[in-house]
């Protein structure tokens, strides 16, 4: 076991992140306690490797990770820096100023010192399996997010917390932070959201029309009503006026549609916002790229795709991004390759001698 | 050369539609003269065999195909009953109500018997180099919406058409289709064009923090504005209400994120949200069917996806549908396969066996 360095480590909360935390932890040889309000979670994750329900005396616990629902993070907060008197304070959820105000509101009494919040931005969007990973974090940012009132040992601590977890570290004003999720991941959930609960009012009949387009603009709509209950209501501040923005441009859009005269007011928006789609960085952090779009026909069957994915594979072209759009009636898909422009022509070619269909 | 059956056919407006059915009927053994307003357009539409731009005496003439942007539909289809006396005109434009009232109001002398107003769904929001195609009807919803004044022989040549181009007939009145591509097209598109719009208000810093689920929410509305300019003004009348509904659904979401008593109505309405995607048909016009995703990371380099779909080609799992969410920062991808929920378990096992990670 390597030498203790943020550690001992109580992790209250033993969902996927809180998991993963403990995980990373063990691996690195800190002591962690699990603890979570449901006992059978908390000896799920220990199973799991990430930490044990072994109690560590209350003095002597350094570091406390909070990674319970967002409604809850205050509460535990202020409780586990009255429990832990040594210990360094910090909640991993994905809303932050909320905390720290709800923090100073209803704990007014509690010293904020030993506190600091910080997001891991390592969920995911994709629904299927997940368990907890010790690489969950590596090089993922993680954004850490101080107050007035913090010492500096505490930044240190979660600072080291957040390098042995591998994720690169972001400081950013808690207001800041939320007003960021805010516009790039809570507003594109809502719009997502009013769609899809729009097509309750649509009549099955005209649902028959429907392309992919409506499908990827309610995708993330079918997430966890519960989760996303509670991040929209603890954001709601950040998030309001966003809303009140978007709802204003609504209405400019609802009286532009009214007039014939004002197509160009419809135009400007919808120039706008083809640029707004521009502003998106891209794979990797690194700036948007016009990738080259490659469009082949593929027959839904076993192997269509593999046999496919071999041939571009003796070109060495990198497929930068795929996509398909279903045929709603014949059984044959569209796949739609992304390239590097340069590399375009050569997959063309490439796809025609191979004897598939470039559309 | 077949005997004729429709033609001989005058195409007006030879872009992808206007083109792709000179080339069917073309290679059907009809007589067909292409027309456009720029005549190169036509030219090149004839060197790919949609037609000639050999006229046809306009006496002569049996049908005529109207191809041209929504917003000189009326017009044109106004001109070309006057200009052939003995053809069936048909548009095949994405509005058919709006056309129909404009043909009313402004041409009241045009009598419209010989006129019926179709949309074959065959176009793509899929990018990229797009040409005609003698097979791009085939299996596709052909719609036509007949008005009062129609006589039966107008509407028996608009079915030939569409079946000589392989199309599945639906009929439907003119303002219920319009409602239906409101519902199911363009409002998504106007929801996706308002949260992209938005964006560009975002400081840059903050969309570093842009995950996958923007992406997928503003992916149409990186369409061409020339053209959706056209088709959201042309359908205003049945788009403006949806976008009503939508404002009052927002306004009350604002509301209710004003009140820290009303998170019960932000979670209806997330449930109602994910109720309404489930409402989406499925693949290939089939009821939803709710795949099981098994989730693969690989490496973003060239091959890696060529080797995953070779070893799942192997276990003749047919992968109902893919998608690749990207990690912002390390170069992997995480890739989300859709197969059948009893083929899952044998999929995962395939995977971990062959060395992939599944998460």
């Amino acid at each position: 076991m390597t030498q203790s360095v943020v550690g001992p480590v109580v992790v209250i909360g033993a969902g996927l992140l809180g998991a993963s935390v403990g995980a990373v932890l063990t691996s690195a040889g800190e002591r962690v306690q699990l603890r979570d309000r449901v006992v059978s979670h908390a000896r799920v994750a220990a199973t799991l490797g990430a930490g044990t329900l072994t109690p560590v005396p209350e003095g002597d616990v350094r570091l406390v990770v909070v990674a319970v629902p967002p409604t809850a993070l205050a509460s535990v907060v202020a409780e586990a820096l009255l429990t832990y008197p040594a210990a360094v304070v910090t909640d991993i959820g994905s809303v932050k100023g909320t905390v720290l105000r709800e923090l100073r509101e209803d704990f007014p009494d509690v010293n904020l010192a030993r506190y600091v919040g910080s997001h891991p931005m390592a969920g995911s969007h994709l629904s299927g399996p997940v368990t907890a990973r010790a690489d969950l974090f590596v090089d993922r940012t993680w954004v850490i997010t101080p107050h007035d009132a913090v010492l500096p040992e505490t930044l240190d601590r979660v600072r080291m917390l957040a390098q042995i977890c591998g994720g690169r570290l972001v400081v950013m004003d808690p207001q800041e932070h939320d007003a960021a999720v805010a516009r790039v991941s809570h507003l594109p959930h809502l719009m997502s959201v009013l769609m899809a609960d729009h097509l309750l009012q649509v009549p099955t009949e005209h649902l028959g029309l429907a392309g992919q387009g409506v499908r990827d603009v309610t995708r993330i709509a079918g997430s966890d009503p519960n989760l996303w209950e509670q991040i929209l209501t603890t954001n709601a501040h950040a998030l309001r006026p966003e809303l009140v923005e978007v709802r204003d441009r609504l209405d400019h859009m609802i009286n532009a549609l009214d007039d014939p005269a004002s197509t160009a007011a419809v135009r400007t928006v919808l120039e706008g916002a083809r640029a707004g789609t521009q502003r998106i960085p891209g794979k990797h952090g690194a700036p948007p790229v016009d990738y080259a779009q490659v469009v082949v026909e593929i027959p839904d069957a076993p192997g269509a795709l593999a046999q496919l994915f071999a041939d571009i594979s003796e070109a060495g072209v990198n497929i930068e991004d795929i996509s398909i759009e279903h045929d709603p009636v014949r059984r044959v898909g569209s796949l739609s390759l992304a390239v590097q422009p340069q590399r375009r022509d050569e997959l063309v070619t490439l796809m025609d001698e191979s004897g598939w269909r470039v559309t």
